[in-house]
């Protein structure tokens, strides 16, 4: 059976305390959702619904945030707010600061974005994006009495590749990982090491829909099969213990 | 309109020579295909299909490799494959062979793999992926007089995320990467870094549909629009100069 992957637009520039599912509900596409459904949320509506978006004009920054956008020429709020939502700086040269967030990701800027939201404020990453997932999965459920799996997506670089993919910040009714170990391959081989991360490819997959410029940041993704176990997307996060390149 | 990804099941063992393209068109689905389809091939039928499938028993280890396969408790001939396959060992720690290939590609243990062969094989990457993609795309062309795009996908790991996801490694029809650098978001701001890497998350979305046992070496992915020009995976490729992690 065919996957399906289906574009949801939502015009409305979201504010804290917006109803998302009241206004997924509101679309055709909304109102076609079925049972086993994959709706991937872009981070983007979920940190403007939670408030999670700064005046930039209220950041005081301290000396070593002035420092660095000094030398990065970068705004020293933004950095100030990049060094705020930091636990670790990974990498900083050429104007690029890679840091490791407090929730454990990977990406640059620590998240803090600019784009698509007006001038002079800023967006941080959810503060827990596997909670928000959990509560539009749970008020989907309530609204429609469908089950379905939530993703929450951010779209992040990676070392060695050019170009950006859609990943998963927060995951609720899906296991993020399907794991291949102790399987067999077509020769009645023992599969050894592959284990996929279906929710990023779920992410990517909904990034193909959206577009960056056109007010879709929901998608449906249909006719997958899944499994429920264990779902956090923090099963994604390689701990630095185990990482070769942290 | 929504994105579709079929899956091509093809139970045949491919060996060199098999016309990949008969094969294809000989399922119901291949008959079905449209203009402007994505294929997405995995690198395993490709590899086989042009003979990059090595007889262990035929490798002689030299010393190099014995000494690093005997550290790593790994076999002493496929580490030869290994080397022989990299252009830059990348990291070499807790049993995991990071390398950048002749291609430029980075990824564990050069692209070798034993899985899905029979035992006392293994499979190197294609040499020239984007040659093998173009070569199909012209193919299809000729027998069905439609214009497709064509993209081989290989499953790597990456830093700091656990999970594998799908990663294009051949391409032709299609361009990579968009880039939005320059054009407007929703609030009329300049977009100023993003560019995605459609041609990464369209092998992840087709890998959703393939599973890791199943015979399924092959996606169409349908309704999807893209640009034709410049298409290559060597854009996909960031320079060790500008990379934060080489």
């Amino acid at each position: 059976m065919s996957l399906q992957i289906i574009p949801v637009r939502i015009s409305k520039d979201i504010v804290p305390g917006d109803d998302l599912i009241e206004l997924l509900l509101e679309t055709r596409t909304g109102r076609g959702l079925k049972e086993g459904d994959i709706l991937v949320f872009t981070q983007k509506i979920i940190s403007k619904q939670e408030g999670r978006k700064v005046n930039l004009s209220k950041i005081k920054p301290t000396l070593l945030a002035t420092g660095i956008a000094n030398a990065f020429a970068k705004d020293p709020r933004i950095i100030q707010l990049i060094l705020d939502e930091t636990k670790r700086i990974i990498r900083m040269k050429n104007g690029i600061i890679i840091s490791e967030t407090h929730h454990g990701l990977v990406c640059a800027n620590a998240g803090i974005d600019e784009s698509n939201i007006e001038s002079g404020f800023a967006t941080l990453l959810p503060k827990d994006a596997d909670t928000s997932a959990q509560k539009l999965r749970r008020r989907i459920k309530t609204r429609t009495g469908k089950n379905v799996a939530v993703i929450i997506s951010d779209t992040f670089g990676r070392p060695f590749r050019e170009g950006q993919t859609d990943t998963a910040i927060g995951v609720s009714g899906i296991s993020s990982i399907i794991d291949y170990v102790g399987k067999r391959d077509n020769f009645n081989r023992i599969l050894r090491v592959t284990a996929i991360a279906i929710a990023d490819e779920l992410c990517s997959a909904s990034e193909l829909v959206r577009g960056k410029t056109l007010r879709t940041p929901i998608a449906i993704i249909r006719n997958y099969q899944f499994d429920k176990k264990n779902s956090t997307s923090k099963v994604l996060l390689r701990a630095k213990s185990l990482d070769l390149f942290r």
